[in-house]
């Protein structure tokens, strides 16, 4: 039976229960770590081989290039190739970098700011007022890089196929509007693929900012854990035919194929938007690390090997996902008390409590030694408005303390849901 | 006897034999490269162990960080005390990121621009006017750097002991003036090393401009090809104790002692500076490459490794200066056509022609198939002021072609001089 059908007395029992379980709970004293979409160490031993594949000196030179030398700013072919396989665009369209996407993805935004991009009239820092749109729930490190320059944050809904395209249409009406956030594939946190009809929406769009830029952070490309790869829309050919071609950069990396802290990362854009940054890019670097680039190479080989060793991660994080799912399935799904979704792909589980609850249930968990990724921040400035998103990052704790982990969850959802409903 | 010195008749009589000479220069087609500060071949090839130093999975957990995930923002310790031994300063204040120690500078001066620095009043972007001082000749991409912000580049003199100090004081009572670009060891181009009174009188510098920064590029601290390393006064210090813990970020890289494309680069500073700074970064980066930083760690070891290492470099290196040097001792000195300096360490010989001669001896030398660095490249904005400044970057080609190199050089030297004699 449902919670929220429940007497008072009922619930005053269950929550006596649940509070006894609570203090169980905390008597275990637990020390474990949900917060981040951090790959689990036998994930990481999937690559050690990674530091083997490149060790004679005669395979550094490659088609002419010294990879140990300064120089290619934009990254050795075979790397920009790996990607351009991996993303459906071109090899010319690719930036291979060095490990962090995310550093690509502030440096776009810094570079609207200090030196505006392609299309822009002046420099983002020399306008009154720069907005963004954030669909949410999101990446809460998406909107901190727009909180740190100072822009407005939109909040925009989600739904089964992606942003709520009908408010965004309305809002790219303001000319103050400069772009939007995207995880398009195993959105973050909730796991969703954008439908096709709303990434040909996204790029139909036709801003009243010139230079508005759709931040395509395709951070979950390859990364089914359920089920074979499922291909995808490039966006790079979908804004292209819709007479945008400038509009979008698309981000990638191997952070969670090989080493998050030794990946490689990369962008993809229109050529001209890749000249226009090339010149910028630099005067700020003469080339990135293309040693570990060509390690990728060697060790990932092309979009088939990258596809087969995404298998093997799959394998160790499809249980996990399970481990999670079961436990909300047993343990809360017959309340009423959360929604959840089910994704085949990606690093979290988004999950909704009882409205007014998510912060509450944070804190419980908290307490009971399993830190989660923050209540709030899923959405921009960190608000959760109704206070029920809570993200589930199952892929850092082994299997045994996962279990732990979400027996300590479903008792503080429990828990929190109770007292709420007794305010009532 | 001085060509100065010599009659019309006598010029046009040498201006034939160098015509002449410079037809037999053409003709041997060469193509040769000694436009940037890249290391040889030869040099790379001492750290190729660095492609197995790290093989064994059970390396990569150092003082208990994983370094192959994400995490530790500013490095793993072991290569912050290395940085630190170096440089002379605290490991705290260290930061180890990726490969580029351009790209660190070009970020610092960046964040200056949309965030501030931490006694900025408000960011650089919403200031009329930014000048910078830019001691010359100096290294074009800083001033690359500043230019591509719109500053205002001011060039300051050099003198044997480092910048012209007295400009420089005068100078930072402008409060536009927002900070200096210093190589204070080996200085690009000319190889000077910074006097101590000199950089006592950096460090106590007044400027008008609470924010001001001193960008202390310390990129050939150990990179002495002649002699002993050569101890040299922490910058860091000085200004602390000069009551300005915070005007300066220094930078670093292992990119002349292991491999350009992949080293490990590092900026020091005070600990205020340091936790602003992270703050700021944290929203760039989750973290750099920290398994790259491990592999120096264990090839280059400590001060001590750092400088053995040094010492093969500088067995590599000195035969090639000493190429440069004894070509225009023989060919160019007896002349007085041009002057140069002897640096002991660094990567460049800085050779002042007859004023207005260095544009002409670039385009002859280009035209001969010898690339060099171009001429006015040395001084803000690609202008020397009496176009006398060439910069000599003997490192790249091996020994054989670097004698062809200097071989053409002094002919074009010699060419350009008469040109410009003959005119007056």
């Amino acid at each position: 039976m449902k919670w929220t059908e429940l007497s008072k007395n009922d619930l005053l029992k269950l929550r006596g229960d649940a509070q006894k379980d609570y203090a169980d709970c905390v008597s275990k004293r637990l020390h474990l770590d949900m917060s981040r979409g951090k790959p689990g160490r036998e994930q990481l031993d999937l690559s050690n081989e990674m530091l083997s594949v490149l060790n004679d000196p005669a395979q550094l030179i490659i088609d002419g290039v010294e990879t140990r030398n300064y120089g290619e700013l934009g990254g050795i072919r075979q790397c920009r190739a790996l990607f351009a396989d991996i993303l459906g665009v071109k090899t010319e369209e690719v930036f291979a970098a060095g490990n962090s996407s995310l550093s690509l993805m502030y440096d776009t935004i810094a570079k609207a700011y200090t030196h505006g991009l392609l299309h822009s009239e002046k420099p983002w820092s020399k306008l009154n007022k720069v907005k963004f749109l954030c669909p949410s729930p999101g990446y809460d490190r998406h909107f901190a890089i727009s909180e740190s320059f100072g822009m407005e944050l939109i909040a925009v809904g989600m739904n089964e196929q992606g942003p709520d395209m009908d408010a965004v249409e309305e809002l790219i009406k303001d000319e103050a509007v400069k772009g939007m956030w995207c995880v398009p594939k195993y959105s973050n946190p909730e796991g969703i693929i954008y439908g096709d009809e709303t990434v040909r929406r996204i790029a139909c769009l036709k801003p009243a900012a010139k230079d508005f830029i759709v931040m395509w952070d395709n951070a979950y490309c390859v990364h089914e854990f359920e089920g074979d790869f499922v291909p995808f829309k490039d966006i790079l050919t979908e804004c292209r035919n819709a007479g945008n071609p400038d509009m979008v950069f698309e981000f990638a990396s191997t952070s969670k194929l090989t080493f998050p802290g030794a990946g490689v990362a990369c962008f993809a854009c229109s050529e001209a938007n890749m000249a226009y940054m090339k010149k910028l890019i630099g005067v700020q670097a003469i080339s990135y690390d293309k040693i570990n680039q060509l390690r990728h190479v060697l060790f990932l080989k092309n979009k088939q090997g990258v596809l087969e060793h995404a298998k093997k991660h799959a394998k160790l994080l499809k249980p996990k996902f399970d481990a999670v799912l079961s436990a909300l399935d047993e343990h809360i799904a017959p309340l009423g008390i959360a929604a959840y979704h089910r994704p085949k792909g990606g690093y979290f589980i988004s999950l909704n409590t009882l409205p007014g609850c998510a912060k509450r249930t944070y804190k419980l968990m908290k307490d009971a030694g399993v830190v989660m990724t923050e209540a709030g921040a899923t959405f921009p400035y960190g608000i959760d408005p109704k206070d029920q998103n809570l993200r589930i990052a199952p892929t850092l704790p082994p299997l045994s303390e996962l279990y732990s982990a979400m027996e300590a969850l479903c008792i503080c959802i429990k828990l929190a849901a109770l007292e709420k409903l007794l305010k009532f």
